[in-house]
This record gives structure tokens, C-alpha cells and sequence, in this order.
């Protein structure tokens, strides 16, 4: 993206609100110096936030074997259109977390993590559901970044014309851009009669 | 994100495909063994992702002088609400993309590049714009990495609960995500009587 003059360092509450709304997180690691992303579910629990490590054994192994990771959240906020070709851009916020990722071992732990994973897609959803029990939390591979070293990035506003385009007969702003939510589709094995509850219908994108 | 049956290789078709309708490319490089993950605009062009690269410029030096780099899009379908905490989890779309990264530095490959952004912001956009300048394309930073080591993952479909679960009293299903576009916001500095044409109005998500 370009740069804007928008775009620069926050403070924590700015950084925890786009961690927070953010439903997914691409995750950096390197493997004998190549780099690899991948998507992650994430979810915030004070100063750590907290990944899903079951989508890649390699990435665990080798996040808590050694090395530095970087976890990065971004939201798209709309597309920027302007006069000119050149000038077109996003705006968007997106939070850097660099840091040594840390296996989560200890029970409670790993029930914290899994907890803030299921309220994170859906609040109130982990008081309806079955909780993990003892196979599971041992099976269950959930990483731990400190928020220490996170920064965050934006870009705001209309576009950024030159001077001598702004009179040009060009239609130049913004296509605002969010993510939305589809009417609950059910499980073709759930038994009649069991509706969704509030929690499931009432949810929105961006309102935790 | 969990495992599931349905992810695994896919071919070019699918791979283009995902390119293609993402908005947002998440790129990974390595400084001094750190892996930095940001998010960049990208484009497809045949066999080639071009991205943006003026929004950092130690990652253009980093990428252009040594090492590979790693350039993954990813796609939310849904928020996958199954009946056990454990199995709950997100439908989605990734590509990833390894190789070496290369600068773009022929003009006319530049204004390739500025095409395919444009273009990928909004379908028909360059054909209203003005074009980029010889200054502009001086001042343009783009990348391109080949396809050839590109790959693609996918989970789709219901939750899967542990058949003991299956008749519990809580609801499970999928709630659909996508990106929606909201109405256009004019420029504050755009002349009285501009309108947005049907390039702009018309846009859709998803729909390229």
C-alpha cells in the first residue's frame, strides 16, 4: 500500500481494537531463511495474543524450536479511488506483532486460549457449547505472542490528488469496504427443532 | 486454523481464482533472521503476482537483494460454529506463494503493473484515470514473483462434531462472511457535478 500521511504509530488501545476485530491473522516464520505466511485464527487476552498452532505442525515446531515470528492483522476500510492511476490506494489499519512465539503447555492456559478462540468468533458462544475436555485441551496446539513489541499502521481519508488533477472530470473518493455476515446456514446433522440463539443471529462484524 | 478434509493442493485455476478475488495480499520477508509479515496490494497477471512496494522501503531492498519471500491472500467464507468449543472454526481460501522476489524495473512492465492494480481495485477504473507520468513511473516500486511455487488451501462445508455431540442441544452451522461495499463517499475536493459512473457504482465484491 502507499504510504499516507495517515499511516504511523498508536497507542495500545488503538493496537487491542484492531487485534480484536480482526478475524484472522497471517502469522511469518522463517524455515531455513525462506519465509513462510499462513492465516491463523487469533485472539487477544490482555498483553498476548493468542494463535491456533494445529494448521501446521512445521510452523510449531519450528516457532518454539527457535527463531523470531510475526504475527500481522489487517482491515480492510474501504478502497481509494483517485483522479489519477498512480494515486489509487486503500485505507486499511493493520497491527504488527513482532516477538518469539511460546507453545502453550499449562491446562488453564490452553482453556483460556481456546475460550478467547471460540468468544472471538462469536461472543456468548462459549456459554452454549460444550466445553473442551481433557483429550482435547492435549490436542489442542495453541501458541503465545507478547504484545511488547506491537505497532500499528494506517491509512484514513480521501484521496491524495496532485494539485493540477483536481479539476480534471474524474469522480475520485472512497468505495467504503467491511465485512458482512450471511443468514446462519445449519448443520445438515443438526436434529430438528434446535435454533440458533441470539448469540448466532444477533452477530455482527466489528461489534466485539 | 484446524485442520480439515477438505484442505489440500489445488490446481492454477483455483489458485488464480482466490488471487484474483482477494483484495489483500499479506507478504513475508526476513531481516536478519526476523520475519516481517504486511500487508500490500496485489495483482495477477498470467503467471505473475505483481505487488506494491512503496509502502516499505527496507522490504524493497531486502527483497530485491537477497532471500525469498513469501506472499500468501486469504479468503473468509465463514465462521464454521460447531457444538464442542474444540471443533469450531473458520471456512476460508489461501494461496501461497514462494519465490524469489523481483523488482520491476522496465517502464512498460511498470505500467503493466499500475494496469493490474488499478484494475484490480476496481474493474474498468484505468480506462477513466489518468494514466501515470513518466515522473510517476520513476517513482513507482513494484514487485513481481512468479507462480510456479504457488499453492492453495481451503476448508468449506459444516462443522464436523464428534459423532457423541452430534445430539447435544446446541446449534451448529456456519455463519457466511464476505466483503461488502457500501455507498460511494465523494472527495470533499471534487468539483460540484461529478458523479461516480457505473465503473464505481456497480462495483461488487468478489465479482472480478
Amino acid at each position: 500500500m502507499r504510504r499516507a500521511p495517515a499511516r504511523g504509530a498508536y497507542d495500545r488501545g488503538t493496537i487491542d481494537a484492531i487485534l480484536d476485530e480482526g478475524l484472522v491473522a497471517h502469522l511469518a516464520f522463517a524455515v531455513d531463511g525462506q519465509p513462510y505466511v499462513i492465516p491463523t485464527l487469533h485472539a487477544r487476552v490482555g498483553d498476548t495474543v493468542y494463535f491456533h498452532g494445529s494448521a501446521a505442525s512445521r510452523m510449531i515446531r519450528t516457532l518454539t524450536a527457535s527463531g523470531p515470528a510475526c504475527l500481522t492483522v489487517t482491515l480492510l476500510d474501504a478502497m481509494v479511488l483517485a483522479r489519477s492511476a498512480f494515486h489509487h490506494s486503500m485505507n486499511y489499519r493493520s497491527v504488527v506483532v513482532l516477538g518469539q512465539a511460546r507453545a502453550v503447555a499449562d491446562p488453564a492456559e490452553l482453556l483460556v486460549a481456546l475460550e478467547a478462540f471460540t468468544e472471538k468468533l462469536v461472543p456468548g458462544r462459549w456459554d452454549e457449547v460444550r466445553r473442551p475436555n481433557t483429550k482435547e485441551l492435549k490436542g489442542t496446539r495453541a501458541l503465545a505472542m507478547s504484545l511488547d513489541e506491537a505497532s500499528a499502521k494506517a491509512r484514513s481519508g480521501p484521496p491524495v490528488d496532485d494539485e493540477e488533477d483536481l479539476e480534471l472530470d474524474v469522480w475520485a473518493g472512497l468505495i467504503p469496504l467491511g465485512l458482512a455476515a450471511g443468514d446462519p446456514v445449519a448443520d445438515p446433522k443438526l436434529p430438528y427443532g434446535i435454533t440458533p440463539s441470539a448469540v448466532v443471529t444477533g452477530w455482527k462484524p466489528g461489534g466485539r
